[in-house]
């Protein structure tokens, strides 16, 4: 076996980059040879913390079959969102919060997936179970995956264990929770400086749904205004996006970190629509759909949406 | 949520029931109300272990949306393995020691799955994390399932997990484990009394290998003529159950639990015929192949008839 390359998602979040880090941190201290990679480049919020915490962007790659034979998969599992030579390599293991789907492997394999807000949380109960010390920077990354996927335990994804868990990694790595964690979610809010393919694009992902692609991404805003001013723009590019790689429809969730609410912006089939509004309980106008109280995509989009268009 | 049934997969063997009962009885003491049901009637190595430690058989169902919203999987996840109206319910948790295929989730679970010879070691580690006592009679019930399953520690499945965890149970029923691991394995072992529709698919599961359905069956037996004294009944019964079931191939595996060898016997379409060939490297001779050193279905036989199907 050659060394286990470590990688989350496409178009990586902080928890799929920091995930990848600290999941090959623990292989390494179980007595394996592995290194965290991205699948993309790290967005600002990722960057933020990796300079608060003094660490290297991984290195990007876009195939891994050239140069190992086995992979860990961290924060995802489905086919689409991870490494496109995936079937060309053997897969380790995996440790992951989301629902599982398009995974398929010939052999058993360690699996391992649990409820809850973020994967760092999962990861941090492996390091107690075999009793591996955390070190403080490490800690302090583990706890920024959390604040950005909790948006600071204020999602409906967070579970008593991301608290628990977020407190003893703020505790080991000597921060202030509250003060840190909001810092850390407006580092990722600057929109003035990102291209219309940047805000549509930089987070989304792909979702088999009754045989649809969807594609669905989410921005966090401290004003829904900054990216609906560009309304015209962003759609445009989403539209150009959903011709270009085959997308049925595209959403973007346009999320309020302090209200805690989302604006949607829909683009793609006109038959597809419906669904939307049903799923979300309101009306698409001009393209643009209201999500009060909104912020999970995982937990308060796919499932709901996936239900609407497979029983169409 | 209502009562969350609890079932290993079809045709279930020891691992399948025991493990059902044992992750039930873990899910009560969590707090959660659970039962242990199976998808069929247990086998006479079952009935064996389970007359030993005082259980009765859990109750057959084959369906469970009529009773319940809620389902947890133990040993199984494939769906062609599982209840028929599995789509109509939610999954609670999968903990499962088999590779992940055609399984999929709406929304995210606790799935834990580790390339251990036996469900119940994971079970074990499952108990230890929650500190939660096992009671004499269940740590015998799960001893017999690593018995059953590692064919007493023989099989190539056997992980150090598996035999330090069976050791533990021993220790916890006050059984000796030789003794009564032989005990148990020859208990499994009486053809004279089994139809020959029982001998062949008593154990069978079926595989979706490159869009082809192969029925893969397994019996453990003292002697390997007990079986093939009655090969062309047996081979007759596996024809007619492939017509009836549309299989496209029906393997045997009779297993020599003392010698550990196995004898194979195949019916299917005869462009198969070459895959097994090469997945076992010998020649089918009157619907028969030597299996020498072959004991695990899982390990020695799916993996590599799944590359070799998928590649004709």
């Amino acid at each position: 076996m050659s060394k286990i390359l470590v990688f989350g998602h496409k178009n990586p979040d902080t928890d799929a980059i920091t995930s990848a880090i600290a999941y090959a941190y623990y292989l390494e201290q179980k007595g394996e040879e592995a290194e965290a990679v991205a699948l993309g480049e790290v967005n600002e919020e990722t960057q933020f913390a990796l300079d608060k915490f003094g660490y290297q962007a991984p290195r990007v790659v876009d195939k891994v079959a050239n140069e190992t034979d086995t992979v860990a998969l961290v924060d995802h599992n489905e086919a689409q969102q991870s490494v496109d030579d995936r079937d060309l390599v053997s897969i380790h293991s995996v440790v992951d919060h989301h629902r599982i789907a398009n995974f398929e492997t010939a052999d058993p394999i360690f699996y391992l997936a649990r409820p809850y807000g973020c994967s760092q949380t999962i990861i941090y109960s492996l390091f107690q179970e075999a009793d591996i010390a955390i070190p403080e920077n490490l800690a302090g990354l583990m706890l920024s995956a959390i604040i950005s996927d909790t948006l600071l335990f204020k999602s409906p994804t967070t579970t008593a264990a991301d608290e628990k868990v977020g407190q003893a990694l703020a505790e080991i790595a000597g921060v202030d929770l509250q003060a840190y964690g909001l810092e850390l979610l407006k580092s990722g809010t600057n929109v003035a400086d990102k291209s219309a393919e940047e805000i549509a694009d930089g987070d989304a992902k792909s979702f088999e749904m009754g045989n649809h692609t969807i594609r669905i991404g989410q921005i966090n805003v401290v004003e829904v205004s900054d990216v609906l001013d560009r309304k015209e723009e962003i759609l445009a590019e989403m539209q150009r996006l959903s011709v270009d790689n085959d997308y049925e429809a595209f959403l973007l969730i346009v999320t309020n970190i302090l209200s805690n609410d989302s604006e949607g912006l829909v683009v793609g089939k006109e038959d597809l629509v419906p669904a939307f509004q049903t799923a979300f309980n309101g009306q698409v106008t001009d393209k643009q759909i209201a999500l009060p109280g909104v912020v999970s995509r995982k937990k308060q989009v796919v499932p709901s949406l996936t239900t609407e268009i497979e029983s169409l």
